[in-house]
């Protein structure tokens, strides 16, 4: 690949190790044809949706029990083979990628509802269900799962990736929200890092160690979750602001006195004109928050009622209510319509995504000059954000044959992360880090924190056979 | 010491290591009069709450700053010497004794809160902070911090040990609650594991690696923490029920409606009995919950009469509101002193606790079974438990001459602990494991999870010097 010099970090450094015929060979007599090696399959298995572009892997093994999964890392462990464990492939940051070569496993196949306690509130699933399948089938139970990134991505993939979304201001991330986890590990025993019990002293937290490991220490076969009650009343709404600072004030300000909010997302006005066109909607062309509440319907129309006159102090306009929940699942389609709305506003383009989480005092700083740099650019781009939390994207949306473009569009990820860390925040709040962030996370945790990550995983992976070269590098 | 065979597992194996003159030599140049080797400074530094005895520590020092800290584990790693930290010394499981001797390292002087941002209700604060000391000196930030176990133990302390307490049920856990840390390690190093953002995909979660290891891995010298808005309203009520299952199918069905309670307590009637004996209160004697309500005035009304009704439907009884914040802090000063309360029913008697905490569905079970199995023992006990959590406490009041009774209290434990586990609990719900749950640890766990807990101690702390012989042991 030729980039121009600005460009060399994001390009990966790809030192395929070569797969053993002899490995293959194993696979094939252990999985028959649920280990394929058609370059169709394999490349399906090579990419994500990050931009990088690697060779695939040698070969795709299709597991169906955590017998399977065990058996295949044992075979590639005796190879000295790495393994990259695959679930739904809507990672962003290039997690799936057969840098070092090796061999994928693809748990699509283990996609049981494996217990759900609807008492204790909990399930336990194989890492191939989906999020929205998840929800269709507990829907009897009166119970959800909230955790909702933008693609209906595998609880496995979520896992792994310390995932969240919308949701998450209420409800946490999957980090509050994965109770155990049963792991294979780097030498293909199986063990279970946690039990159902709400809470535990006992021992390391193995569970969270897992939870954001992107791969990189074992490979997930089961998930044991938090479900929460649907609420009995939800609403949503929307209100309009004269400005993003506005909108963060109505936010901090709602968060400090308490008000139990379950969405809070800023929508800027690039994003409300790409919406209004995609989804034939007609929101006033202003900086937006569309707000849900969950609760009582006494609960919910009392914390509606303290946001709507916090938002009017800081001049929110246009405070209207989504009443029926099909007007609800409109908007809130819309909102995760955004990014294809974008990509269809600039035809043939290509969307990269940042991802950085500040404190929320820290946050309007943290845009406002962010937006500056990017209205400067001259490039199209959109923002939303997870405004609660502190958490926002910027979508680039670039032409993929003017590689001036990405690099102008990298630049100014580069100036908004290290912005971000300044004011005390994280280079990804929510995609991983993955290929992409290796550099900024060693300026963001320090050279000693990430020595540390290394030692871990040098530990527990010694053969450095799980999901090598991503999240930091061994060399 | 002779302690009957079946007690063998609770005499802790102790082989101190010798502490070379040149390193208590080296301790008094760099601290001068902090670093003590007086008797009695180090005999308080070689006990806590728990009834182990084992000979003190060889050396104290007073650590003021984090490089104080630095250095005594730096000094201690040269001389291959072990290295305990101490907060307050309100553990219960033995973890700040010196079974492999050592030098003890007291943060208590680092009682600084360093920085409050109530806009990101976020404070970060040294270790030797108490709970207590920390919510005194933000009040006037219209925040507070949840997590109360019993003691007024530092937060230092109460990370390490993954401490909860009665708030939980709403607001986590430490596990849910710290940020970031900043840490010592066994090296000697600085490093921070987080930033102050919400949420974070950025590599391995060493944040919760460190919280719950029981000063294994490292000394924490700052800690980052989770704040709230103090509720608009508060109330708390108590409501009398003729079973413990009554109380314990109340609890499970409010926290299956959605009711946000704050706390939910239940009261055995030995310990309503005792408390009414020690507190001087009318509290009429049955099981009993204790909970309280957090929110808006109509939000708190409306959560109190839906549990009020459920109550009901569960032959509740003498639902009675503590109107008055007196009342109130009343009825929860009782049930923080049920312990003393406890210990003062049986003059010259010690407690041991158990914490075993069990899905909630499995909580009726769980209680019953070992209930029986108490009052067929004949030794006087008490019962709380926080509820909504599925985690409770048997404390069994022992006369401290009579080995037998101990014995007979380690064989009532060994039996909850292992229905615990079959029911899908754990043997520690927020004590920590330290010396008395080791072989708990492993029946629970696995031995492939202690084992890749044991990879990762060696990986961190290659000499062994970071409160060696506390979760599991290395042999």
């Amino acid at each position: 690949m030729n980039a121009p010099a600005a460009l060399a970090h994001l390009v990966p450094e790809v030192q395929q190790r070569e797969v053993p015929a002899a490995l293959i060979a194993a696979l094939k007599a252990r999985f028959g044809e649920r280990c394929s090696t058609a370059l169709a399959v394999r490349e399906q298995h090579g990419r994500d949706e990050s931009s990088f572009q690697v060779p695939p892997p040698a070969a795709v093994v299709f597991a169906e029990s955590t017998q399977d999964v065990a058996d295949a890392v044992r075979l590639a462990s005796e190879h000295d083979t790495p393994v990259i464990p695959f679930g739904v492939g809507s990672s962003l940051e290039g997690h799936l990628l057969a840098v070092q070569g090796g061999i994928s496993i693809d748990v699509q196949r283990m996609n049981k509802v494996l217990a759900v306690n609807p008492e204790d509130l909990t399930v336990t699933v194989q890492p191939g269900v989906t999020r929205k399948q998840l929800n269709d089938e507990i829907k009897s139970t009166g119970l959800f799962f909230p955790i909702d990134p933008g693609a209906d991505a595998s609880l496995g993939g979520m896992s792994a990736t310390r995932a969240s979304g919308t949701n998450a201001v209420r409800y946490g991330t999957m980090r509050e929200n994965v109770l155990a986890l049963e792991v294979v590990t780097a030498s293909g025993e199986v063990i279970r890092t946690g039990t159902r019990a709400k809470k535990s002293s006992a021992g390391y937290d193995l569970t969270r160690l897992f939870v954001g490991s992107e791969g990189t220490l074992g490979v997930i076969t089961e998930v044991t979750l938090r479900l929460y009650p649907i609420p009995e009343a939800i609403s949503a709404a929307i209100c309009s602001f004269p400005s993003i600072e506005a909108a963060v004030r109505t936010t901090i300000q709602m968060i400090q006195l308490g008000v139990p909010i379950a969405r809070v997302e800023l929508i800027d006005v690039n994003s409300v004109r790409m919406v209004n066109a995609h989804s034939k909607l007609g929101l006033r062309e202003e900086p937006m928050l569309l707000m849900e509440f969950h609760g009582s319907p006494a609960g919910v129309k009392e914390q509606a009622e303290v946001v709507q006159e916090i938002a009017s102090e800081h001049g929110g306009k246009a405070f209207e209510w989504a009443a029926t929940p099909e007007e609800r699942t409109r908007l809130w389609t819309a909102r995760h319509n955004a990014y294809f709305a974008a990509v269809q506003s600039r035809p043939g383009c290509r969307a990269i995504s940042t991802d950085t989480c500040v404190p929320i005092s820290r946050l309007a700083d943290c845009l406002l000059d962010s937006v500056a740099e990017a209205d400067a650019s001259g490039i199209p781009y959109f923002l939303v954000g997870h405004v609660g939390d502190g958490n926002f994207h910027f979508g680039y949306l670039l032409d993929p044959d003017d590689p001036k473009e990405r690099q102008v569009a990298e630049e100014l990820n580069d100036k908004l992360v290290h912005r971000a860390l300044s004011l005390g925040g994280t280079c990804t709040g929510e995609h991983g880090v993955g290929l992409h962030k290796m550099g900024f996370l060693v300026d963001e945790a320090g050279a000693g924190a990430v020595d540390m990550m290394r030692t871990i995983k040098r530990a527990l992976d010694p053969k450095n056979i799980m999901n090598p070269g991503k999240i930091f590098s061994l060399g």
